[in-house]
């Protein structure tokens, strides 16, 4: 029952794995905006499966259709209908999976839950339903074109970079399928999820997202906080399992000797620990956070489960499926994150 | 804009530090329990200042007043308005920073977004409001009564506990004021602050919380997911910089193979790198989740700083605050961690 | 930015008049439920167009397309997309309009709020959006299947029904395409509606709707009572002008000791002055309220007017319209009353 | 679990008739702002208790305390806590109410739902909750300094105001205690009031609300227009039973011919049944409602009723209560429209 996201720009979404359809109803959407349409399906490309041999080879055009909301080309300020076809359906391949339990999958809450459960490739609980998140971040990207939204692959297993995002090029991202602009470390961050989907295993991983040009004045005390909606809109995406910004863990080990942020004149800050929030509102310097992904639990590997009789049983490695999913993820981090911005926008002109 | 938080069970929250009073109104609560005042004015005194020599001097009584929504000891289903008087003002303290920006304080953001401050204290930005999460918390615990959260202090500065919760005697974090199960580990906890202390500087640490006995079912996909609210709840507590639960970032690290957790004939899992949430929505398993604070901003050393001018200034350490804030973060955490069991508990009474 | 109806079970709703469907998600749909698909349809046929010659000519089929939450047959507990074809278009029908503001039409308001409109059909601020909300309350239906909701037509412009609904044989209802149970009546409103189409004029009505077996206890004071909700409701249907519930504007009229219910042993009362709500919350006995709705603006003669450069014109009676609106607004009031009380009911197990 | 009203700019209300006080939070309210405390003091002296041998003799100084989120007489974007002390509390007199339900109150109601109430005084049902809406209005009168609202009594019983508030001089409202700006009409609603009250019964009536300079654009549509929010205000004041604005319930009874109303070249309108609104947003012109009040429950006479366990029993007239709600029902109705305009202005800052 809580399929809505956002206060005054808002995501309503719906659509399953393998219904007819996945979309949403953007709401809030500020009227007399030209959209740039080409932008908006070059997000969802950026996200779309079969992008590259790292990726699943469910193939899915990922074509939007915008419904309302939209006339000769400018939004109207009235609900933004969309929708997204499922099309590369092969639902049959889950027909083993009926009764059962993947493990570390949503099957067994869902099912507990609800009583019911659409098992077809995961049904609501599949990542698919992200594709409604990138079409909602494109269009509020159009809220704030002056806020610059960068998110990368920080890390694959334990291989870490171990640059600070302004030592990178961030241009470079999107050079790699791997989404990591340090070139020699994509290719080690390709090497490993190569290797191991040759072991029909998974590896988990980190994405950084940094945020440039911020207004002063974002998020909202003492219950909407900046940081606290960046964590909430990250930890709903699945397999997150950790959200940090600024000195993040690293700085729970500091003094605040070292940790304080010293003002220039100006009011920017000498260091940025704070990563360009204080009190739960932008201060105008870079926002920076990471979110750590577990590895994808399907695997193409036979693992024992049970079934929803208590039985036990063993699983084939079957479907389709990302070996390591934060090359996909870099475009939800940057989508969900634009969605927090432009919602706080536009909550901070009635402050 | 944002002072309620919650769904069913909603906090809305106001006051500032040198304010008359803070307090709260809780919504949502249902009726006819009897309510164990002894305890809740306990969770209160858990957070109070001036509990030990680790803590600020500020000495605040904070007694709480309930002003309505209870009858004869008992809840009556309307909402339960309450107060805690500030008592223990020393105003004047702040007089010097009317016009100065604190490093790393709010001082500066919400003079930005809001053209005034209440200066005192931090005003709204101290942490003198997390009172009313305890309170709201204290209530919650009675809705959720089955369900037993436990959190510690896991780590000051770099000196970290190397154990898993399960390792630990729960029973033991209130021995000892900094609020570490393991004594050996308190003792050097405490020595850390103290030499921090002494200093006049202040330093960071985590709080890991433990929750069990949680019924499976708990949390609404896919923008409300259960571990979405529990960071979202957290990253609002004043200093928390990140925040992780199951495997957390160390997951990130792991293959697909090793992370999953293997299901029991019962459905429990044989491990739970998991966190006792799948797809959103709770397992059965513990909850455990780790959050990290940074070092408080106050120190008692002159800083280098700046006026809403733009003029230079020395800062110089004066004022009442704690060295660290992990020990009193403590029941703020599980309090914040009860609002959302219980709220999560009353959304999935008909899903 | 309102286009989100309900708090538990909640309609998201999307669509202009002549865009490519109208349509919405509902949220907050009880898992495990099968649905009536006919019945759904069948509420949707009685609010189309082109019924009978009482209504518009615009002839549309309505076909209703679920895209998710449904699996099998029933509901998933997950949100349940739907949409509806505009097929019937004849958007060169306004291209004469496309600057012009049509008398007591939202053109004017919608053009100074948005800058922007579709000027086609009347775009988002036609009655055609209204189809979404008798989807919504068809599906709300099942979770309130106790409750029985019937409305019928209560008077075109001067002529009224002057029995209570008590003397009624709701179940004619249907007979005629009025929607009138005293079928007497119905003739009287059916010629009224005749004469005044000849006449190229358009003539407003009154809908009454009664609630009967409504439990105890639906509703939440102090701010979202009963009767407020179903008041906000109705208000939202286009055209309406007045809510009045139990004794209504009549009751304005009386002492307290002719108004008063007095009770029954049961607690059940031996009038029912107070239309079935006590201090918001339902009392057992019946619900019962009238909706008034103006006459349709557009009319089939000429009419001056302004275009939005501030020009005189004159406006030629074009297009497809009802005479008269309260026919087709029968389900609509019906559907917006089970989606009330579908949602209190869900709220009610949470108090 | 409802009791915070508005979207942007929200009061969340507590206190039952006779707990220690009733108080609210206000939320949302914008910085910087200089509050006029005389005027929201005078608000409440209007609504208050014992003004006249017209209300009730219940005394109360409705002394309003700030808690929270004024600085040196200015708003600081903070939530405003405020708190109003019951002092002239007489318990004892409702000893006799304690099982009892009085016929047309809402002790029935609260009973069944909430399985315990406080019965002093009505409890949370009391329209002492009401002092909450009035300060609510004062301070969103600062948000909406262009507006005028102005509210009067239109009807007691059966004697009503044959004027339109175009041909009244509302500046004569105040001049009588039962505020009716026609005195000849004042007169004689007094006449009514006290005749009733000498046979220890009460009477109904009607207030009407004028709003003037209220700017193009206010409303947002499809479901939260601007009179379904104005009614959704209205039916949740105590003993409202119906609403209509503009042509009103009249208008249903008209030609679309007769009720369009014509543009003049400016954008005004030549005539105004639409009442200031279109397709949910305001037009610039009036708005003007009507709400029709029932009479006052408690009555000085004996009545037959029942208990709890269902027994039968005769209430005697006690307690202290007013013979007609409506002339203290004006600075209320004004206040929740203050309340409605300025939450839908911050809302429109960026459609």
């Amino acid at each position: 029952m809580s399929n809505t996201f956002g206060k005054i720009f808002r995501l309503t979404s719906f659509g399953e794995s393998h219904g007819m359809s996945i979309g949403g109803v953007i709401d809030g959407m500020p009227s007399n905006i030209s959209l740039d349409f080409d932008m908006i399906q070059n997000e969802l490309n950026r996200r779309k499966p079969g992008q590259s041999h790292l990726t699943t080879t469910r193939n899915e055009s990922d074509e939007l259709v915008f419904l309302s909301g939209i006339f000769e080309g400018k939004t109207t300020g009235t609900p933004i209908g969309f929708i997204i076809e499922n099309t590369n359906l092969r639902s049959t391949d889950y027909n083993h999976l009926k009764d059962a339990f993947r493990p570390s999958h949503a099957d067994f809450t869902y099912e507990k839950k609800y009583g019911i459960r659409d098992y077809r490739g995961g049904g609501r609980a599949s990542a698919r339903t992200t594709a409604s998140i990138v079409v909602a971040g494109a269009l509020a990207r159009h809220i704030i074109p002056e806020i610059k939204i960068s998110a990368y692959v920080n890390a694959v297993g334990d291989i870490k970079l171990n640059q600070s995002y302004q030592d990178l090029d961030l241009s470079l991202t999107e050079k790699t399928p791997v989404r990591c602009p340090d070139l020699t470390m994509a290719q080690k961050f390709m090497e490993k999820i190569t290797q191991v989907k040759k072991q029909g295993d998974t590896v988990g991983g980190q994405v950084t997202c940094v945020i440039k040009n911020v207004p002063v004045g974002l998020g909202e005390p003492v219950f909407d906080k900046l940081q606290a909606r960046l964590a909430y809109a990250m930890l709903n995406i699945p397999a997150v399992k950790g959200f940090e910004y600024g000195s993040g863990f690293n700085g729970s080990r500091m003094t605040g000797s070292k940790h304080n942020d010293i003002f220039n004149p100006d009011g920017t800050t000498q260091t940025n620990y704070s990563g360009g929030i204080q009190g739960g509102i932008s201060n105008g310097m870079d926002i920076y956070f990471t979110v750590a992904f577990k590895p994808v639990a399907t695997l193409m590997q036979s693992q024992k489960s049970i079934d929803k009789f208590g039985n036990e049983l063993v699983l084939e490695g079957k479907g389709r499926h990302d070996p390591c999913v934060v090359p996909r993820a870099v475009p939800i981090v940057e989508a969900f994150a634009a969605m927090v911005l432009a919602d706080f926008k536009l909550m901070n002109v009635r402050s």
